[in-house]
């Protein structure tokens, strides 16, 4: 199948503390990237004979595919919720001091993560789990990684390009930046969604 | 918070092909392991400061704390799909060939992808992506690698103590093995459950 | 170019603690294998034409390359290390001391991550690193993973092929059983031929 | 022990197509950076007792010894590379026609590594190994990637802080303006120093 670019999910011109320079980068040249990849992946994977392929080219291009998939769906998550500064609705404000022990605790946990990133690649996903019904703080330091089965409701990508434009190597005003400019509304709606999940 | 083990969701004396000594070691020590390694990341993460922490530490355990939850839930899904020989039923196999082509062309790959992995350590998941809504199959080389908010359904585990006792270094033959034990209901429950999910 | 497998550098009736099984099929199916596959991987990659090849060819092809390179330069470091039980001679126990603080120091952690990889993949190393002239215990979860510009001395393989068909999830035992089968005398003789060396 | 910083290896105010600025965030960040950081781990390794560790903070703290160490002897290799354009000396280029099949080649190959990593992170290192007596070009991901026994004599670094100030996305611009900017005296030296050694 032919994957589509989505529509940038965030007014880059009015996300305080990021020019729209960096945050139009950031969808073309690292989003789109990631599409444009992704489908010459797809065409490559669809003329292989798995009864008779190479094992390096199966795992060398399975491998691939699963980095441009999810930098795909991680740059949406990530540019969905970006906006005006905003404070977490109820439910979910709930929610992260349920399993946190504190909205204060999440953030500081959420921060540390992003700052501890810094300098090198990555992403910080707040992340619904269903085994447990319960938001769990997700290290990755590449694209591939994320928590089994869950699914993210807010991201903060740590990877250099996207904040070296505006911030050079001050990731720690980067990631302070972002927190100021989350779009709350996004990921209270992906719980409301996906957090009636429990498992199975 | 602390994490318990699931029973085995398997009867590890009927797995055609697999010996109860390599199961149960497995669920015991693999599977068990995880889980007892995570509660005690989980006492580490409690007592973190924050604000203070430094950088490697923060990086190291939550690092570990996604091995060992992807650990634990991947196994958990390991096991709920193995059992008698069966077939996948009528909207499993369906999906599958609306998303592969064909059910054969979807065995294939999952088959190769397994084979290619032989050796070294990993994971073969059938994912359900609500992204595209479709299935694909996910490679893995190590627990940390899964499809960005995708519920898998089959897991094929790759680690060699998955097989190395019953099998030594055979992988393919394992691979075999494992494709004539799936329990293809749970597979079915599961996409069910989590099928119906698109993006929202 | 063309690479060969070297003879296997231990004889593998007369390790203690280990059958001839099992170090039979470490070297013929994962050491062999690597060198198999590298060769076939440098066919392919001899045929790319640089100026136009895609991204995701050259990452998967070059990745491949890597971990069969690693893996087969590991797995005869690995084997040439093993022997009847013997005791670092004085050059290098000196050495052990003067950069461990002890040689007991040194046991104790390189025995500890060998356990701390137990259930999972990867080496430990003890490499010297010309930088700082000086001995370095090196952890490893993949192949992949080694200290840039240094020489490993000794080979502690943990991928779990090393020791399942033996002992099974038992790799504390396995780890012991390894230190005790240490030819000291390779380590010796590397440490002489390359520890000389320095940054220049 | 305490590493040290060494002196930034090219003068950065002459480094044509970078800016200053760009070579000494580069240089006292992200270099600057990995020294201090291994410093403080190393001081928390000092202070574990492994005979009682969990296996968790032994493998989390040692993978972060790692990630530390390979960056800084990485972006040394990096800084004493950089300087005005210049070719590479008789051995050198001989050497590199002999086991890449011409200049050009090498060339074709390293350039296409560097690109490949465009957007993401990771290091293209031409490496002599000692087990084959040759040159290759490595792939590297991240930091902890290396040739396994091998020295590297140039290192072109993909991390986007190499390059996003001054070149945003354009990775490809970046690397264009590296392979002008080699100081190949440095690699030169390197391959007199450490290829004569081949393996023992």
């Amino acid at each position: 199948m032919a994957y589509s670019m989505k529509p940038l999910g965030c007014d880059p011109a009015r996300i305080k503390g990021m020019s729209e320079r960096l945050i139009v980068s950031h969808y073309e040249n690292n989003y789109g990237g990631a599409v444009k990849r992704l489908n010459l992946i797809e065409e490559e994977l669809a003329e292989i004979d798995y009864a008779s392929a190479p094992v390096f080219q199966v795992n060398g291009l399975k491998r691939e595919q699963l980095i441009a998939m999810n930098s795909m769906i991680l740059h949406e998550l990530f540019f969905d919720g970006l906006g005006n500064e905003s404070e977490p609705a109820a439910e979910l404000r709930d929610t992260l001091a349920r399993d946190f022990g504190s909205y204060e605790r999440w953030r500081s946990e959420f921060i540390a993560m992003g700052k501890a990133l810094g300098g090198g690649s990555g992403w910080v996903l707040l992340t619904w789990s269903p085994r447990d019904r319960r938001l769990v703080n997700q290290w990755a330091s590449d694209h591939c990684h994320t928590l089994a089965g869950a699914t993210p409701i807010l991201a903060l990508d740590m990877y250099e390009h996207s904040y070296h434009i505006d911030f050079g190597a001050k990731a720690a005003g980067y990631v302070e930046t972002f927190m100021q400019a989350i779009r709350w509304a996004n990921a209270g709606r992906l719980l409301g969604e996906f957090g009636k999940r429990g498992a199975v």
